[in-house]
């Protein structure tokens, strides 16, 4: 089920370092030689496990969303409800990216910075989350509770409805909104009924 | 029913001056002063209907926000069913602000110079489409379509949910998104069918 990028203990330590250094000094610091320098080991050594830069940058952002995604696994093999966990798992993402964002507004922006220069590893996140919700349709498809010619193309059209409630341009904007979750759980109500 | 915010004919004719000249020079030159220069009238006569560079400012953005909003009008007096009219309304503001966003770029791109200026026009804009929507869906309702506690929230509701759709943000990286309308009339149909 996991697909965190970084199973390596080395390579582990190596985007520890990575992490601690864009909180600290920001990303233009998350390279290659800073890294070394930060674990006192050769630059040789962090090419071995990322071959350049932009490499281990891009690690270092699929990581970061690997953290958003983690926690919603549980919610993918629930026993729950397909309808339930539907909801469930849009209102827990909107939850998690809520707290990235506004949690720690700083190491947020360097975060977003990174991912702005690596697409693939931010489209890859993407396409994780719309699996997910494509494998809890085709369970309540089993279950009969909906019908759908297309699950995945349902799983864009979930991601793309609640687009204002996880989407980090919009929830920086939701620092003073109270009202947001309770206008998520409305919005996945209509959504849960229009999809039966 | 129209809420065209520059009634006046010598008014118009200074937001057309206006218009021109972030047309041709950028959003800068929108001023009190290039607007008299332009038509080759005194500043006075130009400050006794707009007292302030802001104020300009305000009224071009306001224009232009109201050109979006009034091939909506005829929708929400439409005499077709409301489930149809909410989907309509929805479907012909996405491909206005399409046109607006994709059709002149560099166009559009001063203008979202100027409504970030002036946010109280946008939230003006916001709240007439909102108005709107809150009327057809409170038709619907007399005619047994749907039973709403709050035709006013739905609307918003309906707003948040098709952001992916009207929001400028996201309609600039529509471009080469061929599949965009497709999806849009998806969504619509699950939305109608959840406020049933």
């Amino acid at each position: 089920m996991t697909d965190d990028p970084s199973p390596d203990p080395a390579a582990t330590r190596m985007l520890d370092a990575a992490e601690a250094l864009i909180r600290r000094h920001g990303p233009a610091k998350a390279t290659v030689v800073d890294v070394a320098r930060a674990l006192g080991m050769s630059h040789g050594n962090v090419y071995r496990h990322f071959p350049s830069k932009a490499a281990l940058r891009e690690a270092v952002v699929a990581r970061w969303l690997h953290a958003v995604v983690e926690p919603l696994e549980p919610i993918v093999t629930g026993a729950a409800p397909a309808p339930e966990r539907i909801a469930q798992y849009i209102r827990t993402l909107a939850g998690l990216k809520r707290q990235k964002v506004l949690g720690d507004p700083e190491l947020f922006a360097a975060y977003h910075l990174l991912a702005e220069e690596h697409r693939d590893a931010v489209a890859a996140h993407v396409a994780t989350l719309r699996r997910h919700l494509a494998t809890i349709l085709r369970q309540g498809q089993a279950q009969g509770a909906w019908s759908l010619a297309d699950p995945e193309a349902t799983a864009t059209l979930l991601l793309e409805a609640t687009l204002r409630f996880h989407h980090p341009h919009h929830v920086r904007e939701q620092a003073g909104d109270t009202g947001a979750e309770a206008r998520l759980d409305a919005l996945l109500a209509v959504l849960v009924r229009g999809l039966g």
